[in-house]
């Protein structure tokens, strides 16, 4: 599963990201240090062009405005009549009802191929109760298993559920990953960030729920080493560090993989 | 007084910011270092809905449109009502006059609990001539005490002068700090930052000249701290370990503030 | 030639960014550690203002609307009639027909001093086929050499052409630069912030071909550099290094110059 990682690198995949104003910088340096190439497009006369000719969109909330909902649908039908996968992040969904009522508005026009987000975020494009608070965190009592199958049945997407512990699941099939480390929630945007990885990784493996357990476990050994490498040092460190270690990792690295199969 | 940065860190604050697009990724990753947790959100369709929840409200015009600045006030408002304090950060006012207009403008319609920057940009807000370039730097002749306690009586605000030495003061009480490091001019960003994590103090600390004289104090310590580590590097390295020394400030610190009380 | 380094941290002339929202924060960064004073302002009513008291405007369409092309068109204006040069970053021009059109139409109002961008890029706004994807690179089988000459001729500007061997030109005079490093196209908006630190150069030195020849040179070994410091790490330290390396450069760095004559 692991050898997706060196095929990114070598294929270099366009990433065609609708992003927040937050993470922009962090998401074109991630994509590139994990070897994807990243594009950022929000201009309604390009972004079909642009999602056509990509291998991947990248449609990301986290600072949304009524205009760009408008462009990432303009995008994301592109990217349908394409073929091209479409990977949503619902950021702070359920923070307000406009992020909640966009991430619906976006789902019902555009064909998703992956959603991307922490429990809450999840629940709440869904049409559940979770606890939220901002667009950080939130969890719950439910089981994220149960929530991911239940979204990806409902939206016919594959739902990556992030947390602790991630769950990757299209419904029939669940993985779980137990990788990664606390201080990537010390970075902004590093949530964002994965779900863009994802999207390269999507671009170049049609299963999308391997696609998106291999992204996952990878960003979370990548979090792990430079955790490890710049210990007691603070989320500053870590996050260059992190930068490196997602341009270093390879196939190899699967060895410290927590991946877990619960339905197949 | 150096407790507050500890219950910043236990209390984690909710710090809503209407930020310029050059330091968003630095305001949100200097807040998670500080404790506070950061949202960064512009719509007018939820920007109400968001500062109601927040602890604090930041509104910074460093790339100010007019569209923004009415969110702003909508935001502000919202607040206001809320009890929720308001930070004005007016960059480069006084630099053209689009910038003082609109500060004016929001300091107008919006009970502002403090405002933060140089002695230029606090001059110009007010009417009073100060020489200013740019949106960096500006200095003059005149007192910058005085200065912010004609403008604090002005206004009804806290004021923050920020510079060699920083001045607070509500027009009652007035504060100078002398921590800080010259690094942090070459770093674009840390005023900006700087007026955020006054809002994380401000929303765990009514009475707003402490919080103010606190944040000030424990972000020139962490500065000088950061500028002893990578002594010899440069504005990079030191950027990336000023991060590292925010989050790892404690009230034992106090220690090194330089805090004079002026007037009480 | 490499005095006009010097120059620049002596003179911190005030370099006014019309840029895009990926590496907003980076230019404004390395613009300070080259020693300039970098500002960012974008609303319509004030860009003719800040251009006129700036020492060069640069205008950058990685993330380009419409709305933005005119406040370009404004501010290029108002920067030509005080006789402030101009610099153009037409990004990832040829990409999307949008991308093209606009780049044409800003050089049609607006009188560029300078056009800085890969092959691709500059043979798209001048008419000419060349290979690009994305927004990244594109390499072809021409000679940038005599692409730059007949693009300088045709707008009546200084041309710079980066990439392995960077050529600038003006049509009648012509340099190469051999500095640089690969791990540049590792990290995001290292072209955009030449760009605007060409345009620092650009605002002490009226001899153009001069000032981007010793911009492009001066910042192709800051980034060996860094290279040599941060060898084997990767694009995340080495992204910090490089600012720092910027921050130190000085005329006696002239040693490492790889600049050839090549039409003078």
């Amino acid at each position: 599963m692991f050898c997706l990682v060196n095929e990114v690198k070598e294929k270099n995949p366009l990433v065609h990201n609708i992003t927040n104003v937050v993470v922009t910088n962090f998401t074109a340096n991630g994509l590139l240090a994990i070897g994807a190439s990243p594009v950022m497009a929000y201009a309604k006369e390009e972004v079909a062009d642009m999602a056509r000719i990509a291998g991947a969109l990248v449609l990301n909330i986290g600072t949304l405005s009524h205009d760009e909902v408008e462009t990432m649908i303009i995008a994301g039908k592109a990217a349908n009549a394409q073929g091209v996968p479409v990977v949503l992040d619902p950021v702070g969904a359920g923070a307000t009802s406009f992020r909640t009522d966009m991430s619906k508005k976006i789902l019902k026009e555009v064909k998703v191929s992956v959603i991307r987000g922490n429990a809450a975020e999840v629940a709440n494009i869904a049409g559940k109760k979770w606890e939220i608070r901002g667009v950080d965190t939130g969890s719950g009592n439910g089981s994220t298993v149960e929530l991911a199958e239940k979204v990806a049945v409902q939206f016919g997407s594959t739902v990556v559920i992030t947390g602790e512990i991630d769950v990757i699941s299209n419904g029939k099939t669940t993985n779980t990953v137990a990788n990664g480390h606390p201080l990537l929630t010390k970075v902004t945007g590093t949530g964002c960030l994965l779900s863009s990885v994802i999207g390269a990784f999507a671009a170049i493996e049609k299963n999308l729920v391997k696609a998106a357990t291999s992204a996952v476990s990878v960003y979370g050994i990548a979090a792990e080493k430079a955790a490890e490498t710049t210990a007691h040092k603070g989320p500053g460190s870590f996050q260059i560090d992190f930068l490196d270690q997602l341009s270093k990792i390879r196939k190899e690295d699967e060895a410290f993989a927590k991946i877990e199969i619960i339905k197949e």
